[in-house]
């Protein structure tokens, strides 16, 4: 699973999928494009003809997810045994700090392509690596000793949000519990689930 | 005051300020553009050279504030008597609802250039209207009645933070008390409060 889709397509996808469902408003915000030059040809859409992509100065999504604001940034690499500091913007870094002091839940998605693994990791617990010594990465180890593997689903592809159940809102009921839908209304499907569901529906 | 200052540059430069001083988290997210060409020159960045603006499918600015995840949409009229719903996309409509659905605090700020004049309105109260009967425009007088005028300054250009906190967050004690930075640490600056200021230091 996995293959060949990038890490930000399938949170395309699955925020897409918690959004019809209503279980959380997520967005990916357009990367910043620095207009320099426009066309207006006659009787048609104005057609941008110089530009340049801008360096960020916050992160890629967020949203709103029970009532919290939601803010993080997703990365993947092709490394096996370690993920790259360098691939974080120090703006990124910066602007998470700020969305963990003023009340948000903020985290990294990080995915080793390689391994096809994803993990979900809290943005205080990253931006203190960050910070310490002279680090340049972070292990795949300690990756997958402080982050939380993010199971992967037919819908949505990254069931992320049941991370952030478990990390961020773990003294309150679950969402399958708490969702006036009960379970099954806006859950993880994954191969296990609907084979299941098969089954059931063949007896 | 305000006088050939776009409200988009006024909100830039009060979300600057609200961020300098860590009153608020909320940024501006980019205009939404597609790509179509990007050339590669050598030893330089890449240049777009075929782009094109698409329809935002959510609101421009969002952020956090004491907490609450917090979403606006910003829009100026010439008009004097009322301003035009065709100026708002319908997607934007949408995703304000949602705003609302998942308990964010959301509204529009509007301004009409001629009067020199800005309201803040909830969004529950505007799309109501929105969706009410063959409305094409709320009126100016309606604005009033229904919106909060927002004061403008010297810094931030707009204390916009004032109406939510007004309209928002009533029931707690207000931003500059609650604040351990005390009245002033990141308030509203305007000629009246800065001249007094001045009679102060020249006493």
């Amino acid at each position: 699973m996995g293959r060949g889709m990038s890490l930000e397509h399938d949170l395309n996808d699955s925020n897409a999928y918690y959004c019809s469902c209503e279980r959380a408003l997520i967005h990916k915000k357009p990367t910043p494009i620095q207009v320099v030059k426009v066309d207006y040809p006659e009787r048609s859409a104005a057609k941008i003809t110089e530009a340049y992509y801008k360096t960020p100065s916050t992160t890629d999504y967020n949203g709103i997810y029970r009532g919290r604001a939601i803010d993080f940034e997703a990365k993947e690499t092709r490394q096996k045994t370690s993920f790259p500091f360098k691939s974080i913007h120090p703006h990124q870094i910066e602007h998470l700090k700020k969305v963990l002091q003023h009340g948000g839940i903020g985290f990294f998605i990080i995915r080793f392509t390689t391994l096809e693994e994803t993990y979900l990791i809290d943005a205080g617990i990253l931006i203190d690596m960050y910070y310490e010594g002279e680090r340049k990465s972070i292990s795949y180890m300690k990756v997958k000793e402080v982050g939380s593997l993010i199971r992967m689903g037919l819908t949505p592809r990254l069931c992320y949000l049941d991370n952030v159940d478990a990390l961020y809102f773990k003294e309150e009921k679950s969402y399958g519990t708490k969702s006036k839908r009960g379970n099954g209304g806006c859950e993880c499907i994954t191969e296990a689930t609907r084979s299941k569901g098969h089954q059931r529906n063949n007896r």
